[in-house]
Order: C-alpha cells, then structure tokens, then sequence
C-alpha cells in the first residue's frame, strides 16, 4: 500500500464494539494524527463510562460523549413519524435516522477539536456509510473521510479479533456474535446468521427488546397517545418529555410483544437485503398517528401525503436528510398535520396494537352526516349530479365507441 | 310527484334484503313495467333458492341468479391483490370491486331481457352508488337508472317496514338489525350502530367471520401460499381453484382471528365515515404477495408501484372499475409482477399472519451479496464513488453557501 | 316552477356583460330582496364606472367596485407560477385563479352588507360554477347560492336578448358576439365560435392582446426578468410593483406576439372543451422562473416539485384553491424556492421567449465542475462506483437470468 | 501504473473522432489483445466507409459497421416519444436514447467475435458513462468495462492530441473544434466552448442543423402528421417508413427554425451542466403526438401520464434503459394509447410549430357536449350535486371551524 496521506487529527463516530474498535490503532498506523473518539448517545443500552474507558484505553486521544437523545427524538423521529415513517413498506427507519444526527455531532465536535478528517465503522455494502457521508459532505464538505472497512483488509470476524489482539485492543468474553446489531431508543436493528436465508424464520432468540407472544399477558391493555399537531405529547392524559413519552411506550409495548418486523429490503447501494427489526413504542405511534391523520386530514391532502410519505421515507432510509427536499416535504408535511392533535386510544393485546377510539377537536367527522338524517349538510340528490359528472367521460366514451361500431358493421345487402 | 317516466322492464339488483325487496313494488308503483331481479353470488353466505322465492313472492317478473364466484375472484379480486389492495392504508376494498362486477352481470340480464331501465338499492350517501352508475355508465350508457333512496321519502328503518307491511313485502321476524353489512367470499363490512362514533371500540359481538383473540388457539399454525405471476394458485403446494384457495384461507385466517379492521375512510362522495371490515383469508394474501413481492421485484419497479399502487386502490374504491386508466394501470402491475412467483410461508398465531420464509425461482436476494465475501459481485470500493456522486450536489450547495457566507462578512477594519 | 324561497339580500358577481345583468331582473323576479352587485377589477380592459352605471340602471340596489388587481397577483398568481402555473400542459391557468378571489371579495361584501344568498353568472357545463361555488363554502357556507344559468330556461343568446328587452335590460348595439371571453391583468381567454371544432385553426382576427407574427418586429428585443425567492421583481434591473412589472411584460410581450395557446382541456365536470388563451406577460414569467429554478434547485427537489406542480395546476384549475392541500403545498414550494433568487435575460423574437442568459447568487451551476479540471470538486473515478452500485439489481438479474436460463437447458445427452 | 490485466480481445464503440481513435493505440498499449471497432450508424451525418477507414489506420484488427436507424427508431425513439419524451422539462432526450442501442449492437458483436472486454469513449464525468455500462451490466454481465477516460492521464485537447502524434493516429486538419457534439436522427447537441457560462447566450453560428429565425422564409408552412396508436406513420396523408417520416419532419421542421433548446440540466452523477439542442422533426412529434393525446386521451389517464412521463424521461436520461421498470410502464403507456389515432395539423413558421387542427376517429371531444344544446349527454343541473359532493369536505371543515371559533370566544361577563 502506497504511503497515504497523513492527518492532524480524525474524528471517529465510536461505539466501543469491536468494528470501531480496531479503527482506532488502525487510523493511528495507517493516517497518524490524534484520534478524537465520539459517542453518542442516542438511547442505546449500553455503560457510557466503559465505553469511553474502553475508548480510552484503546488509544484515543480525546473522547467526546454526547447525550442526543431529546434532539434525536425532537429533531429526527418526530418529523419522520409526521412525515413518512415506512420504508419497503414495514420497516420504521431506526437506524436510518440516527445515523444523521451522529453524524452531524461528529462534525461539529471535529470543527471544535480541530480535526482535519471524520472516520466512521460501516461497512461498505451497507446504507449507513453513505448516510454518515453524506452528512459530512452537507456540514463538512471540506473535512477529509475516512472509512476503513472500505479500505483495509479485514473482511471477517476473524482477522478483526486476530487484529485486535496484535493492537492490545480489549476484547470482550462473550460468545460468538451471531447478529450485527444496532440499538437506540426507538428500535433494535437484527442482520446475519440464520437472517441470511429469507426462507428461514428469525429464531425465537434472536429477538431481544419485545417479549414472544407466548409470554405475553393474556389480558390486553389500553393506553392513550395525545398528540398536538402531529407530535406525541402525553400517554395516558399524562404530559410527557420525549425521551419519558417513547420510553413509557417501549415498555408498554414491549411487554405485549409489540412490534417485530421481518423484511426483505432494498439497499441504497442497490441489493437487497435481510433484517428483523423491533421497534415496540415506535409501532404504537405509527398506529396511533395515522389513525388520528385520518379523522382530522381531509381526503385530498391525506392522499398526496400519502405519495410524499413514500418519498419521505426513501429520503431517510438513504441518508438524503440534509436536503433542501427533505426540508421542503417537512413544510408540506408541518401544514398538512397542523391540526393533527387529539388522543388514540390503543388495545395492546397478543401483539397488536388495536385502534380502540379517536377523538380530535379537529376532527373532520361528522356524526350528522354519518347518520341516517344528514338533510340540511348534505342532500341525497346531489349525489345523482356528481355520479353523472365524475361518469361523463366514462358515458362518452362508451356512446362514441358503440358509434363507432355501429359504423363499422357492413351494409345489409339490399334485394 | 309528478307523474314519472314509465319504463317497460327495468332490472333489479336484489339482495334479499328489506332495502331492496320494498323496492321491487315501489318501482311498480311509480315506473310501471315488470322486474327483473338479478341476484349475484359473489360468495355471500345465502340461500339462494330463498332468495328467489322471495323477490318472486315480493312481485319479481322474472329472477335471475348468477354465479359470479369464480369470475369475481379471478377477474376483480386477483387484479386488485396485485395492483393496489389498500385504501386508506387500511381497507382492502372488499365491497368496492364487487360493485362492478354486480352492475356488469345486471347490465348483461337487462340487455338480454330487454329491460329499458336499470336500479339498486344503494343509498344516497355512500360510495356503492358510484360504483353501480358508473359500471352501468361505461357498459349501457343508453339505459335509464333508477335509484329509489335517492327518491323516495323512506329514511329510517320504520318506515321502510311500514312500506313493506303495505306491500305485502315478507318480514323476516330477526332482531333488531345494527349493523349495515355487507359480504362476499374476500369480506364483510359493518357499518352503523356503535361504530358511529369514532371514540368507541366495535363491540365484540359485532365480528362474525373471525374469532376473537380470546377464542383462538395457543398454537401457531403454518401455511404456505403458492404464487404465479403474483396469482395465487396453491395452498400448502396443494393447487386449488380460485374459490377453493380462497374458502381455505378464510377458514384458516378465521380460526385464527386475522383480518379484522377499524377504520375512518374518505369517501368518494366527500364525508368521512366509519367502517369495520374481516378480510380473514385477503390478508394472508396480501400480507403474502408483499413478502413475494420484496423478492422478485426491484428497487425502481417496487417504488413506482408503490405509488401506483395508492392510485389504484383509490380507482377502485372509487368505483372507476371500468376505465383507461385502471386497464393501463393493469398492463404495467401483470409486466412489474412477471416474476412474482414462489412461495410463501405465514405463521398464523394470535391475529398475526407472520412471515416465516419466502422463497422464488426469480429471487433477486443474492446471498452471495448479502455476506462477506461479495468480491465477486460487488467492490466494496464501489461504494465510495456511489456515494461521491450522490453525494456531489450535497456538497456543491454546502460550499457554495459557506463561499457566500464568507463573502458576506464584513471585512475586517485595517488600523 | 314552484315558489321559490325568497332572500332578502342578494350578492351577485357582476361582469357588466349581458349574461350577468339580465340575472339581475331575475333574482329579484324569483327570489325577491336586494341585489349587491359586486364588480371586481382584475386588470381587466373596463371602464369601470360604466359598468357600475349599468349595474345600477338594470337593477342593482347596492354596487361595490373592488380594485383586486395587486392582490390578485401577490397573492394567486406568484403563488402559482412558484407551484404550477401549467394545466393539461399548456394552459395558464389565467381564468383559474381570479375565480377564487372575485368570490372570496364577494363573500366579504356579502358578509359585511348582510346578505343572505350569493349569485354569479357561471354556465352549468363549465368550470368557473365550481370555483366560484367552492369557494362561497370554504369561506360563507352558511350562505345560501343560486346559479341562474343552472335554473332557468334562458338557452342561447337569442333568449337572453328576449328577457332583456323585456325587463329592460340595456343591451350594447354591438355586432354579434362570436366568442366567450375571459380577460385579468394575466390573459385572456377565447371560447366558442370557430374554437369549437378543434380540426380547424383560430381565425386570426380572434385573438386580441397579442400581434400576429406577421406584425411583430423583425428584431430581436431582450428583456430581464429579475426574482426574489421565486418572486418577480424587476425588469431589465428596474424594481416594479405587482402591477406594474405585469403590465410592462405584458406590453413587451404582445408587441412580440408571445402567449398565445390552442388548447383542447379536460373540464373539471367532466368533457373535453377547446380554448385559445394569450397569456403574454405571463408566457415570459413561466420561461424565466423554469431557467432560474434549473439553476438554483436540486434536482431531487426539481423532480419532486415537478410532480407536484402538476397536481398545483390540477387544483388550481378545478376550483380548489381554498384548501388545506394546496396551502400544504405552498409551504413546500416556498422552502422549495427559497434560493429562487436571480435574473433571467430572455429574447424576444417572433413569438419566441428565448432564454438567453441566467444568472443567480445561488447558482448551484458550477463551472468548475463543467470545466475539464474539476479534480478538487469531482474526481471522474468516482462515477465507476456510481454506475456498478446503481447497475448492481440490473446485472444482478442479468446473472440471476443467464443462471436459470443454464438450469433450464435440456441434459447434453452422453455417448 | 501497475500492469494491468490483459485482455484477448476488446470490442469498442468507436466513433472516428479523436476521443475514440486514441484509445485503439491505448487499449492496445495497456490491455493488450485484438480490437474490435463497433461502428454504429445512428443516423448521424457522417461517411462510414472513412470511419471504417480510419478505425481500420489506427490499428482496429476487426470493424463493424451497423446501420441501426430504423431498429433505434421503431424501437427507441417511439416509445420515449410515446412514454415521456422530456427531461427537466425541455430537453428531448436525443443522446440518451442512442447510448442503449449502440451498447447494445456492441454487446452483440462481442459476443459474436468473442470478445472478453469492452470498451467506450465517454468521460468520467457525464451521463453517457452510466448509459453504457448499465446496457452492458443488463446484457453482458460477464464481460470486463474498459473506460479510458476514466483511467488514463490524457485530460485535455492538448495531450489527447499530443498522445495521437505519438501513436500516428490521423489528425483531420479541421479548425479547433470548440464544441462537444453528438448527433443522430433525432438530434444533434452541443457542449462546452460558450455555453459553459449559463449567463451566455448560445453563439449562432453553434447551431448546425436548424435555420437562424432571420433565415426561414415568412410564409408559414402546413404539415399533417398521421399516427397510429401513438405511432407516427404518415405526413401529409402519405405513409412513410420510420427513417423516411423522420428524415421528411427534419427537413421541414429545420427549414422553419424549429427545435433549438438550450438547458442547465441535471446530470445523473450529480453535477449541473449547460446543452443545447437541435431536435428539429421530433418537436414536430412531441408537439403533435401531445394534441392528439388531448383529444383522445381521458382526463384520469392523462394525468397519470404525466407523471408517468416525467420519471419515463428521468429513466432513459438516466440510462436506465433495459430495465423492468422501463417495460412495466411501456405496457401502461401502449395501453393508454391505444386509440391515439388520427392526424394533427402543424403551422410551421419561424420557429414555431403551431397546432392548426387535431382529428380522430377515437376522439372523445364531442361537439355536442361542447354547444348550448348538450340536454340529452349532460344536464347542467348535475354540476351542482357535483359542486356539493366535492365541496363537502370544504363546507363541512368551514362549518366545524366556525363552531370552534364559535366555543372558544370567551363566555361574556354577566352582570
């Protein structure tokens, strides 16, 4: 390998596993310069001092951890769950969206520290190299990027550790890692092992966040979601921060076996791909919001919505969120939703979350006209004029055609 | 009223129902001429030869009963299942695309028996009217139509039963009903009683297809379902006839109570109403061709049908069976689902139809890809310029702001 | 004809036309009460005093003239010319969006002077009824309406002359009125007469704003059109108001023959009708913004804009302007444009708006890159990436294909 | 530079300018093996027996001439016409849809002369890049991509032609050439030299096939196109092949001035760049097939035609010529066009191509609906059932409004 271009110093997204792990000696060897080690917290499971420690002790220079949670929630979740929460139509985008705002503290702890280039541990077959880079490429254009799995020659598990221990990189004593895994606090991401084969159904085990169904209560549970212009706010009639509002909701949900998915999806980078997904609170707002969307948006902003979401969620899912596009669907999507406020109450039950009432002050429906005497809003009769003119083109056209084979048929011979 | 139009037959859509079955002497009554009543089998639970007897006893001319089961599935449902089965996000249009394909069998005995005029028993408010006129448009565009609760002065179920007492129309001596209801082998639909206010759950006692979660077993049962070119054509590998597949399916989807919906949808008409589906056997079906789906079709493909998808839905519900456009719309869902052919595997448990493995000759899903050793295939290394080039007018709008913003400052005062 | 309810005060839309001024005689004959005659100048060529005169001397009790000229422009043109000022392709919609706000005006005289009913002087088969009507519910649907043209036997011109000589009607001694015209500060429009054969060419001396190629200059003229965030606001560097900017295009415009359009449209209420319009100033608005907004916007937002706009137009066109979706809209087109900000030169010529020359401080055009020595910015390897990811499904297949079409190939059979 | 990897035999697209002859002596230098020169025609003005000649100088061991007009024509050219002929709204996509075919007749000669590798002339930096190799990928999955431009140090005019002195390739003795060309039937366009500022003007004497408007005569010209289900077959009444229809359109239509366009588009690999076009016959195509489909398209059709044509347009721009996605909407838009049939009439006349007449025999513009006396199709009266239904949602939400603002106005003082 030629000589590369050396650093001052890399600025490295860091989640103390062992993929970002050896990145650390490996950058010091390969680019020199210091290592400045980001954490973020965006809700994960995990012992933030180990992994700064580890951190640390595995030759950065400085460690940065952040706690994103709120913003993550506020600035990222929010807008997508408004927006257009469904990609390949099941998957929530837990990790779709995380991986931006990471990306966009990383930068600015690099402009702080003074860093010359950011370094991340994706790989490079995957979504997320690109939705780290093209959040450099918005906010740091002129910062050099690293991504070492798509240069160096670790290509398994194996010469990982085997690299690992040649570097005094702590290795944890755990069992053989089946899954790739991505946690936050809106979903836990499952990819490998026996998911490689989309005939074969996740192995009960692998899931981790929501109970199987067989251990779930065999009595269900209501609970209320109140929403102010599209943006939970309570549970239960009782106001809640965000972080407070999704964490009340994932054990709810979690407890009622809420929100596995298992998907065949299709990658930015252009093959398809399999994961299984839990995202228990994230699956009852899902529910709860478009159920509140359908009583308080009318038909006509419902269905162009309803495209945009598709968009929307491409968007997210490829790492386009900072785009002007993003940021022009997200005005579009603010006014269409600005009277979406009310309370879904849901029945979580065997892993469903059921509809079991909305209520909006902003509701678009109306009893009177639902029921059987609704003369003074809306005449009977009128609906004979709009079947007539919504059928015209249709009668015209069936008129002209039976013309035209009319005149197509030969002349009866005359005697 | 003044004197009206008389016609000299007109051909009834009848259902057996009181709607209908007062209709038949009310159009005595005001139009003149004879009736023909066309009674559809589209898979309901009914006796027919009950039916008959009853539009003959209520003052029928002639009854024709026709058996549009297998036409129904194969030419309205499979269509749809391909194209776009969900409206709303939700409803799976189980009484929009039997509307059409009623109207055209009506439309078929009037023409042969020589009818002048057509009529149903639709009401004034919903969307079946639509569905009726619009087929009757596109098919006997020169035939009257008549359409008695659009008329007449009958606006409450009293005073449809005092109609009939006059008019020696046979009540049957049932309960008070609740529900509007309709169905057909995909599906029943409530409408009314309790579910006029969106805030209140649909009783239990509402449901009549599927059991309640309560009821079902503890044990999760599998089934296979076999695809064409996104037809389905085999359950368990056992191939089937259209209506045998179906009827298996709704007996194994009811057992275990899957496809039961509560929804507040847009109607074609304008209002907002609220409606309880069971779609037990549709949904393994639809929940089955997306699974196919995400195989065997590609990226591009699956996000325009995405979107075509909620337009094709829309048509339907709408009613806008017969037309251009959703003929256009068919040509390119029967070529985007060529390949959709193989198998796949549903988990019945609790409610859920879970994916438990999917399986195609023309599997895009290349295991290959999806693990480590892609060399072949796919450079990592490729990923890079992807993202450069995607990535390009990110960072092109990124410097050329900062190049502004550094212009805009003020120039530092010189001593 | 029964009695009819009667109003105490009547809001009409008043033209000065013979269609709306024999209404006057007319609404008080069949529905009694007052007439407020509201007329309202939106830059159409009228001498407003005489047509106050006439309302007065046909009739009306009240007269309001309403100089909308600036807020029709600021407030209904420039938002559509942001978001989608092309219907069915070629039409600009100028009729479209001074409906809305001549009713909304009107529902303001209505409310202020204590009307209880609204009127106009809309046909029944086209589409000004409905954006006049749709309007009066978004902003008064508590006001009763009467469409005369919807009511009444009058039928053609002749019997429109015959109720006016009758009720005293002035009628202009002008000859025969060939064609149905439509005219603001933005277009006119022609319907009728020849127009309604559309195998035949409009006669020349139909068309009224614009010269005849034949009498426009041999040279060339340049003009520069300069806007702020999507907002015209100068020409050739000179800041104008609304109105003036629009007349001075306007008259630069005709003089060269530009806007004129034949067009055969799909009506709202359902048939295909055929119009002529010149938009002149207009025609140069629509080529300059398209040049600037490729200059300024991405093409992930352009591609989305440009579907979006063909739903604007659609909306515009059918009456929908007061609606949540198209202010969702708008809100998406103003974050869209935001960087909308530059000149246009174009060159006038022969009926030609030609662009030549766009320049922005927002340009997201990069000579650098457009240049051979691009390095820094882009580096030309980049696009082998690019093509293998975004040709992986594609060669995926290719392979997936060849394999089964191998497989599929009959055993050579062995000696 | 490394040794690369050797080939036995490379097929090249090869074109006889200087871009394309370099690279036989490189391919020869860096690859090694025998070159096959795939020359294909197009349609552009060029004498093949020299190019073949030239190919033949510069050390190609095999050419092959092919004349694909009329396959690229039939093929091509008429389904974008028909499907969506323009990208970023003015560009008419000449050069994108010639990249496919030549590929493709390349792939075939490899494949035949048993070839391992192929080979192009485009730079690193645009779209014919992408054009061609996803044609390979789809095609030829197998076989290597070489592209020069890519990979070697040649980056200017200069030391492209330095390396051909060198490697005593032909140099024509032709004034410096300042424009990057490509033409075909369809189109010739042109890039660089003047046009990289978007602020200029394109130069006259640039444009080459199309007469400067001070040129073309001042008479106007009529010209009837004839079309068959959206297929152009005739002009002026008299039948043509393809080559001949296109060839006559051109002739006329560049007499006239007509089909200069000059664009700032969008390229796939993500940079903005600055063309411009000469696209004489086919804007006479793109204008008529576009009347014809006003008279014989429905309004509901037509509209998802557009949006369909734009992402049509946006795929052959972007290359993604043989692909699924590209059939499934061909097989809607053959659907759609089934009955676009008949002649449009064109005024050609200083630069303009004026729609003068539209007939067909599917036309579903009705005289009868469009006059006074439209009774028995349309009765006016069913626009305001019409009006009612479509503003139900308005009226329903301005009433609910109302009722709100109604609650909320504080409760006044009793005293």
């Amino acid at each position: 390998m030629n000589q590369k271009k050396q650093f001052k110093k890399i600025c490295l997204a860091y989640s103390g596993g062992l993929d970002t792990s050896i990145i650390i000696p490996w950058l010091k060897e390969n680019y020199g310069g210091k290592i400045v080690a980001v954490i973020a917290n965006v809700g994960q499971d995990d012992d933030f001092d180990k992994v700064r420690d580890k951190a640390i002790k595995t030759g950065a220079d400085e460690v940065v951890v952040a706690d994103l949670v709120d913003e993550f929630i506020t600035e990222y979740i929010w807008p997508t769950l408004k927006g257009g929460p469904i990609y390949d139509q099941k998957y929530l985008l837990g990790t779709s969206f995380a991986r931006p705002i990471i990306a966009k503290k990383q930068v600015e702890v690099a402009l702080e520290t003074g860093c010359d280039a950011l370094s991340h541990g994706c790989t490079g077959k995957g979504n997320d190299q690109v939705r780290f880079e093209l959040t450099y490429k918005a906010l740091a254009p002129h910062l050099h990027v690293i991504a070492p799995w798509r240069e160096w020659d670790i290509n398994s598990r194996e010469s990982a550790i085997a690299y690992a221990r040649q570097h005094n990189v702590p290795i944890e004593q755990t069992e053989a890692k089946i899954y790739s895994r991505d946690q936050n606090i809106w979903h836990i991401s499952h990819e490998g092992g026996a998911l490689e084969d989309p005939a074969q159904e996740p192995p009960e085990d692998m899931w981790v966040l929501t109970r199987g169904l067989a251990e779930t209560p065999n009595e269900p549970e209501y609970v209320s979601i109140g929403f102010e212009a599209g943006v939970p706010v309570s549970v239960n009639g009782q106001e809640l921060s965000p972080g407070g509002l999704l964490r009340k909701l994932n054990e709810l949900a979690s407890r009622h076996g809420i929100g596995r998915i298992d998907l065949v999806e299709n990658r930015f980078v252009g093959m398809k791909s399999r994961g299984a997904y839990e995202t228990p609170g994230g699956t009852l707002l899902v529910t709860a919001i478009r159920e509140l969307e359908a009583l308080t948006v009318d038909r006509e902003t419902a269905l162009m919505k309803q495209h945009m979401g598709i968009d929307y969620a491409r968007l997210v899912y490829n790492g386009l969120w900072f785009t002007p596009v993003r940021e022009a669907m997200d005005a579009f999507i603010n006014k269409a939703l600005e009277n979406t406020t009310g309370e879904v109450r849901l029945k979580l039950w065997k892993g469903h979350a059921l509809v079991a009432g909305r209520t909006s002050p902003f509701s678009l429906y109306s009893t009177k006209l639902a029921s059987f005497t609704m003369g003074e809003l809306y005449d009977q009769k009128d609906a004979e004029g709009f079947i007539n003119c919504i059928g015209l083109p249709i009668k015209m056209k069936a008129l002209l055609d039976a013309e035209r084979e009319q005149q197509s048929k030969p002349e009866p011979v005359r005697g």
